[in-house]
């Protein structure tokens, strides 16, 4: 035990003086985007007006308003489908968040009663705490604070990203590397905002409920851990309903537009290539800042929930209480100067150095963010003090908790590269599927599905790794502090994440806007190898979800009072088998619901393309926003049940079956969901490249696949639209289930462990 | 505690008397079999020699003994390519037997050092028991025997079918009720001669070692658990390699024939198809035999080994402790009846006939053996009587026991039909399914990915109630004999199970002898019933396998002495999430070889299609033996690494990780892999059959897909040919990883507990 060199006073400025660093920065880089000038409106004169650089060398249509007046516009379309979409969303969500506002409140306080006396504290039961019908009220405040930040992130996400887009065309006129910082610049934005943001609210809410709580740091952070049900719960319908909604157009418009029509992507004839590229942005966008959101809250809490009964809760010791969000802060830091190698100390001029470059911003952030940890862990930490380990008190050093954090950030890279080289089609595995286009679509489903499964190994052997790394030096708090090592470079993963849609977009902003072949072709290589990134950022968000709910797990042990989680009992075994069988479930429903959206979404699209005169030959204009509402009402309608299926299952189990076969499903659902949902984004970010692979044609063996149009790339088609919704819909909505039924048993674990296991306890 | 009805003679009397009337029972189904005449022989005279019954009415061919002749060659040449393939299987597989029995004796004889002494028994030590020497050449001996005994049931099970086929295809002339009762009776000869056979062999076996062992039944059912060992691991390179055999040449056969010569199914233009069909006799009927005896043998053993350190075990009370025994002995008996509702009792007439025929099969032997349990439990068990249950002695009623097995029963029927109602196309799913081809064949394997997800739910929740209460009731001896009660009707399932091979087979013969469309017609009829029996014998044998696994792994953790295996604990989460990996790792494996293995196929039938002149219009003869060879060196090459994968990692987990840990693996790769390959095979069979129901064209929705050649069947075939390794090779291996790794354990406990957790010693 002791003091650390960090002064609490010193604490307590920094974290958020981080914070705002993280914002101001964003900023930045968004009034550098906003540089590129977009406008509908008309010019008169030359038509080189808004353009400072006309003096450049002059390609193809660089200075052609009407190029830029019809990006704008395609991009004002976009903009309005995704707004309108996540309003419609959220009046939905709405709803959901004030309804389970309630039930939190009137479950955690009928667990003494609704009384407002003072109670002795759980695991120090010599002092008085606050009354459980505090811990009711704050926790609800939290959530919806919680739901609020996640909604606010993917909103912001989702701006960020259509203000991007045709910026990033635009700039893709000047050449590749040009239009490769637009992207990346905005991509950053979206990072740093999240991190900043979410870090910022979290300690604000601290120190708020501090006013009240005073000395029950216990109680305290037992409410905080609302915030990350809340910002999870608001996730994983972000990303049900975005997943579907994108897929949904994707799938659609592929099929009848690629498949049937021979008509190219992104082609503006296509009538749901508006809902297509909106889908981009409330899907992937929308949706992963939310869940990334989400994971960084919950580990947050998930920390501060466990640190609150160790040794710094007990002793009030606030800078060794808030090394978590110390952690984060650092993070935001190391990851603004991450950004700079990417923007200004090294320059994109080709196409092939497009993956390198992204490449290096995680090895970047990596190595920094290593220094930085042993920092603050040295500054922030007493050199040994004692966390809780189910019922006992266990002394770590503070090197070995620099360890955890550090083996989950390692870890984090492992899982990235893992992932690049299962996804990328500059390795083996990739042009292995894409030969076995070769003899048609079967056996390119065949080996996708194997690439898949082959896949999860390394990584599960990574996470296994930290598991035990962790596990051993500091239980529970060590699982929670290498889940935050993961999420510590939060912001560069986003940034990195969030390039490959507003590439993606670009592209089809370019095809829409009729540009020329060669601007299509850059924007085409910012995409490939955001494609890569995406999955890398699934990656993370998966490696991270299965430390995030395992050490939320943990806290729900503690807090439910369970010393042992034995598998020789039947009522642990049931809940293990079960757990593991319910992301099947999650995904039969989303995959479902996406098959059935793109059917009716084909059916809509063959309509227009039979019924409107004059739409194959460009003369005539298709009806959108049919197809935009297409989506919009599949993926709400379609959200519900998986949703339901996530927010349910942890209540019922808890109240019907009690806090034991809950800890099974728990732990079931966590170590098969995550197999599932690495399998899911590679096989499907391998089939999008393989596809991408033959297109491109860069080399002698791709060449001998393509061109687009052969029987090779049909095959490659069909795997590349199966993969849709195994990577954009079930596979990344399967890390919320498990994050989301852990932090959910968390916060209501005092309900369970009071009025749980009511069949057990009938019979 | 106290006595039963039964007297221990009598007991001694029953079993092998019920084993050896299966053993008759069979003969006799054979020689009716048999009775159907067939031979390569030219015939003198009017053609009508050897027909008993020319007086029926004359459907056409039916006296021409041409006919006769062509399917006796082409049967004999299907025979001739399977024994040689299993020959060579054996050959291989013979060294490793070898090899894994001296590794038994070695790594259990050191466990006491090789020493010939007596020492105390395990679980009373106020006993002496036989040295651990002589665990471990019993052990070895079991093994052995084990494995030579599935070795025999796979290829009698094969030489069974081989022996039908072309009579099936003879008989399906004179109408589809005879058809159907060759079929099904020689599916009953191997149901009844392997289900007699284990039992007989396994019961002689325990006499034997009893000469030994006399007193000390620990020690004697100990040794006995290397039966299960042996006829597991012999299973899995049955399943593996018969599966890759089998499906790289269905595979290539239709990626060539059926896709790019578009001719039919079983062409005998198509140089793949003598491999085809040897396939289906090696992988769906030796493997599956070999896999269901593994099953039975280790749920026996399972049983047998609790029961042994049971009151059974410690009173030495021969009737109880053989009731496991006495259980299968009475199911042969109820099996016995049950096919004479199918033969004798009722008839089928038509097509439509043939699925209710299948499924009464299963409701009746279900039916009467709830009786003939309820009646053993009675007569053979002591109305109370104390079983083991991690360190205690737990008092158990002979009531309670019979809900176990019955449990056990009902929840295998209740699979049974879940899975029949995914996989039939009588059913909206499969119909769904088809509807989905509509729009080609990306939503078709969305589709069909969705619908094997959610196939998992109900026999999910089946497995988790059977464990439930049969843990509840009686700890891990309840998991045994529910298993067993599972099983209890094996000889039923194995006999619809190999009927669908039987009759796939039987209509290949018809299509390559050149018999009529009509014929063809009807034998199609029974395959497309014969799917659906195969996906509910798949179900079967996971369900079993999930129950049997489990009670292994309750075996093993009582015999390395652990009593708890918690969650919460970093070695054990670490198994956990690492075992849940596994079936990933080895689904990967087996789809990639099956992936490859077909490309080779491909190229060589491409190869032949155009160097051979005159094969496609039918002139000449194609090379059918090089595509026999492709098909036998892929699998044999192909075997090893999930063979070894499967074999090595309990070794590897127990001898460095320790059992903790190795606990943890079992448990994971259980709960994940029954999910993976319940969705697998019903994912295939629902995809076989979506293409049957296209083709067959039975209603007006199915004839607005078809007809064969359409764009719907296309991404049907597509689809089949996708889910023809996850249902016939992936999927079915994994259940005997699961099982092989708890038997593998359970043998080597001893030996784990003495020496193993190396690492964690050293650090």
């Amino acid at each position: 035990m002791g003091t650390t060199i960090l002064p609490d006073l010193a604490t307590e400025i920094l974290i958020p003086v981080c914070a705002v660093i993280g914002i101001i920065f964003s900023l930045f880089q968004w009034v550098l985007v906003s540089r590129v000038k977009l406008s509908t409106e008309k010019v008169a004169g030359d038509g080189k007006n808004g353009f400072t650089e006309s003096l450049i060398e002059e390609e193809e249509g660089i200075n052609d308003h009407n190029v830029v007046q019809k990006c704008a516009e395609i991009q004002n379309a976009i903009s309005e489908g995704a707004t309108s979409f996540l309003y419609t969303e959220y009046r939905y969500v709405g709803v959901f968040m004030v309804a389970f506002a309630i039930l939190i409140f009137v479950f955690l306080g009928s667990v003494d009663g609704f009384s407002t006396k003072s109670q002795s504290c759980t695991f120090d039961s010599s002092k008085m705490c606050k009354p459980a019908l505090a811990t009711a009220v704050f926790s609800t405040i939290s959530f919806l604070l919680g739901a609020v930040t996640s909604v606010v992130s993917g909103f912001l996400g989702m701006k960020i990203a259509t203000f991007a887009n045709a910026r990033t065309t635009l700039e893709a006129r000047k050449g590749v590397g040009k239009a490769f910082i637009t992207a990346f610049r905005s991509g950053a934005v979206m990072g740093f905002l999240l991190a900043a943001n979410g870090l910022l609210v979290l300690y604000i809410t601290i120190n708020l409920f501090k006013l009240y709580y005073g000395d029950d740091w216990e109680g305290l952070f037992e409410s905080i851990t609302g915030y990350g049900l809340g910002g999870s719960s608001m996730a994983l319908f972000g990303r049900v309903a975005g997943g579907i909604y994108t897929k949904a157009a994707d799938v659609g418009a592929d099929l009848v537009g690629k498949v049937e029509r021979n008509i190219p992507e992104d082609d503006p004839r296509n009538p749901a290539v508006i809902a297509d590229n909106v889908g981009d942005n409330v899907g992937d966008i929308a949706g992963m800042g939310s869940d990334l959101f989400g994971s960084y809250a919950e580990s947050s809490c998930a920390a501060l929930v466990v640190a609150s009964i160790s040794s710094f809760g007990i002793n009030q010791e606030l800078t060794g209480m808030l090394y978590p969000l110390l952690i984060s802060s650092v993070g935001i830091l190391v990851c603004l100067l991450t950004t700079l190698f990417a923007t200004d100390f090294f320059e994109v001029r080709d196409v092939k150095d497009i993956e390198p470059a992204l490449k290096k911003q995680l090895i970047i952030s990596t190595a920094i963010m290593t220094v930085g940890i042993a920092i603050v862990s040295w500054i922030a930490l007493p050199s040994s003090f004692t966390i809780y380990d189910f019922g006992v008190q266990k002394e770590v050093k503070n090197w070995q908790l620099f360890l955890c954090v550090g083996v989950g950030l390692w870890a984090g890279l492992i899982i990235g590269f893992v992932t690049e080289y299962y996804t990328s089609n500059a390795y083996s595995p990739v042009q292995d599927v894409a030969d076995s286009c070769r003899t048609g679509a079967a056996t390119n489903v065949i080996f996708g599905l194997a690439l898949g499964y082959k896949s999860v190994i390394i990584p599960i052997f990574a996470i296994a790794i930290s598991i035990f790394v962790s596990f051993s030096f500091a239980a529970m708090y060590g699982i929670a502090v290498a889940a935050l090592g993961m999420l510590s470079t939060i912001a560069t993963g986003l940034a990195i994440d969030a390039y490959g849609p507003i590439s993606d977009n670009a592209g089809g902003i370019a095809e829409m806007a009729g540009m020329s072949h060669r601007i299509r072709e850059r924007t085409d290589a910012l995409d490939a190898a955001g494609n890569t990134t995406a999955a890398i950022g699934k990656g993370f968000a998966i490696g991270s979800a299965a430390l995030v709910s395992l050490a939320l797990f943990g806290a729900f042990a503690s807090r439910a009072s369970i010393s042992t989680v034995d598998v020789l009992t039947p009522k642990v075994f049931i809940g293990l088998i079960v757990g593991a069988m319910l992301p099947y479930w999650f995904s039969a429903m989303t995959m479902k619901s996406v098959g059935k959206a793109a059917l009716k979404m084909v059916e809509e699209v063959r309509r227009q393309f039979n019924t409107i005169p004059g739409l194959m030959e460009g003369t005539a204009k298709p009806d959108y926003a049919t197809c935009v509402k297409i989506s919009t009402d599949a993926s709400i309608k379609e959200m519900i049940a998986p949703g339901a299926l996530v927010m349910l299952t942890p209540l019922i189990v808890g109240i019907f079956f009690g806090v034991e076969t809950l800890s099974g499903v728990l732990t079931g659902s966590l170590v098969s969901g995550v197999q599932i949902a690495i399998s899911a984004s590679n096989t499907g970010g391998a089939w999008d490249n393989a596809k991408k692979y033959i297109e491109a044609g860069a080399s002698e063996h791709a060449r001998t696949l393509g061109p687009k149009g052969s029987d090779a790339h049909k095959a490659a088609v069909i795997g590349d639209t199966v993969g849709d919704p195994l990577k954009d819909t079930s596979g990344p909505s399967l890390n919320i289930l498990i994050k989301l039924m852990a932090v959910e048993s968390l916060v209501f674990a005092p309900f369970f462990a009071t009025h749980g296991g009511l069949l057990f306890k009938i019979f």
